[in-house]
């Protein structure tokens, strides 16, 4: 069984690959960039690309649809450089191609703010998409980017998933109709993205998930309520985790330059406190199959599809 | 016979391209930046990038040496993306791969003023190659990029060569012994060069070739100095040529935004008027083509590794 986690936004050490690798984690896809200008990208590129030429025994950054199986044969962990934000573009419609080339294969819209593209989950109004960010969207399609709209309005997700030429993801968001938040998505987005064959990612992040992160059998109900919606097909794991996140990294990513004030992040100012989450590390990625296994209504294929393969129909549909 | 010119610096359109079709240029080595940061050579790139997509069925960015072979199959003329100085890299070790992927594989080591690489031919003082000079030589050669020392110090030229684990290149300037002038480069860099399998591009700027670029005997003239110096198998052709430069580009070229003053670039303020030069298309390769043969010195085979096949053996070293 292959494991697929398309998205977390840790700081990594090769423990953290080799835990990966014992857990059944087969491709990760990891966040580069919140706010993140082009040069800023550059650097956390290359310190990746750095630090897959001192661990590559166990790492293989994927480039190209080919490196899934080479990884495979090897025995190595696959990483997807992505970014929760298009800042790198820098507005630039021909960066999207050149990012694509240095290995960024998974891009976020917009992260918390409205930018040049489109609005966020968190903006008071949502435009839609802008005519820059529908140029974004073919040349991602075009080059082989993934588009990925977990923190992205409702109204420009709709867009995107309407206009993209092949099929978009949301990796690391739940169902709005699971659980109320303005990060989940609501049923008419997962189904029109279903229908496109793009693929949710349900995230382990405690505040979006409020109780169905408290144990593995109320998490793997709102997997069966997200198949419900959505069809077996098209239901991933996007953990969200970030081992080694620092304080300073937490607050870069909520507040990086754009305010003086607070930002909560996902947490919400009248939200109860939501229980601590079970799914803290990727070993609860065995966990989640022994369940659904547990629960019956799925078939070994289905199980597999839904712990990564899924995933992988996407991202060798996009990147190819 | 393949024609390669090792330095342009124009502003292209299709009918440019065809002309170096038609003229037997196989390989074009074009210059994106002389001033511009990490993201104003993506601009340039990203350019490019349109440019072959639109012209195709003419024109083939090298990426890897295999697009040689690919674009003579194809009739296709191979433009290689050059940078006239390391300014891209914004001073960060990590962007020469990045830069590399996006196709920037001949990058001058500095331009006209002195960089936190090294020392430039129009400095007063040249300070050597720096430590993070010598990292990025050494970077650049893991990388398969080709170091340009054209107009680079004479003392930072001679560390390059000296520190480089593969070979170099000088891809626009003349012996100083032949016409002196502080583009051109001595016989000590110029030997030391050869000896490490590097190549000089003749250039056929009348600055800093003065009577040398009157007319095709005496340039030929040059040619056979050159290989006095260094053997055959060493020199090779590197014009300097801009077509369609229109004046904004000259003063960029020369001022980028290091000075409110003027900068005079080649135009040495006590020097007379240099002839214009004859060699002010491409079409002129054919013209030293038949001159050498005229003259009688040089075999078949020598000739076409004047006029183009030593580049090819320096990118295919280098790029590999």
């Amino acid at each position: 069984m292959s494991f697929v986690d398309a998205l977390q936004c840790g700081n990594y050490t090769r423990d953290d690959i080799l835990f990966c690798q014992r857990s059944g984690v087969e491709v990760l896809t990891v966040t580069t960039s919140f706010w993140e200008d082009a040069s800023e990208t550059m650097d956390r590129i290359g310190k990746w690309n750095r630090f897959e030429r001192e661990n590559s025994d166990i790492l293989r950054i994927v480039r190209n649809v080919s490196d899934f199986s080479l990884a495979k044969e090897r025995g190595q962990v696959c990483v997807i450089l992505g970014a929760q934000n298009s800042s790198p573009y820098l507005d630039r419609i021909d960066f999207v191609e050149l990012f694509a080339q240095m290995g960024l294969l998974v891009v976020q819209v917009t992260y918390n703010n409205q930018n040049a593209l489109g609005g966020s989950c968190y903006e008071p109004n949502d435009s839609g998409l802008s005519r820059f960010g529908r140029e974004v969207i073919e040349e991602m399609s075009r080059c082989g980017v993934v588009a990925d709209l977990s923190h992205v309005g409702d109204r420009t997700s709709q867009d995107v998933i309407d206009c993209s030429p092949g099929p978009v993801a949301i990796t690391h968001s739940n169902p709005y109709s699971v659980f109320a938040h303005p990060r989940n998505k609501p049923d008419s987005v997962l189904k029109s993205l279903a229908e496109r064959d793009g693929v949710l990612g349900l995230a382990a992040y405690n505040n979006i998930s409020g109780p169905y992160c408290s144990d593995v059998e109320r998490w793997c109900e709102m997997v069966c309520r997200a198949v419900d919606l959505m069809g077996v097909e098209h239901v991933g794991i996007g953990t969200d985790l970030s081992p080694n996140r620092s304080p300073d990294a937490r607050e870069w990513m909520r507040k990086g330059r754009w305010t003086r004030g607070s930002h909560p992040g996902a947490t919400l100012p009248d939200a109860p406190k939501p229980p601590e989450s079970w799914f803290t590390d990727v070993s609860s990625f065995r966990d989640v199959e022994a369940e659904l296994k547990r629960i019956g209504r799925f078939s070994e294929d289905e199980i597999a599809n839904i712990l990564g393969n899924n995933w992988l129909r996407l991202y060798n549909a996009v990147l190819s």
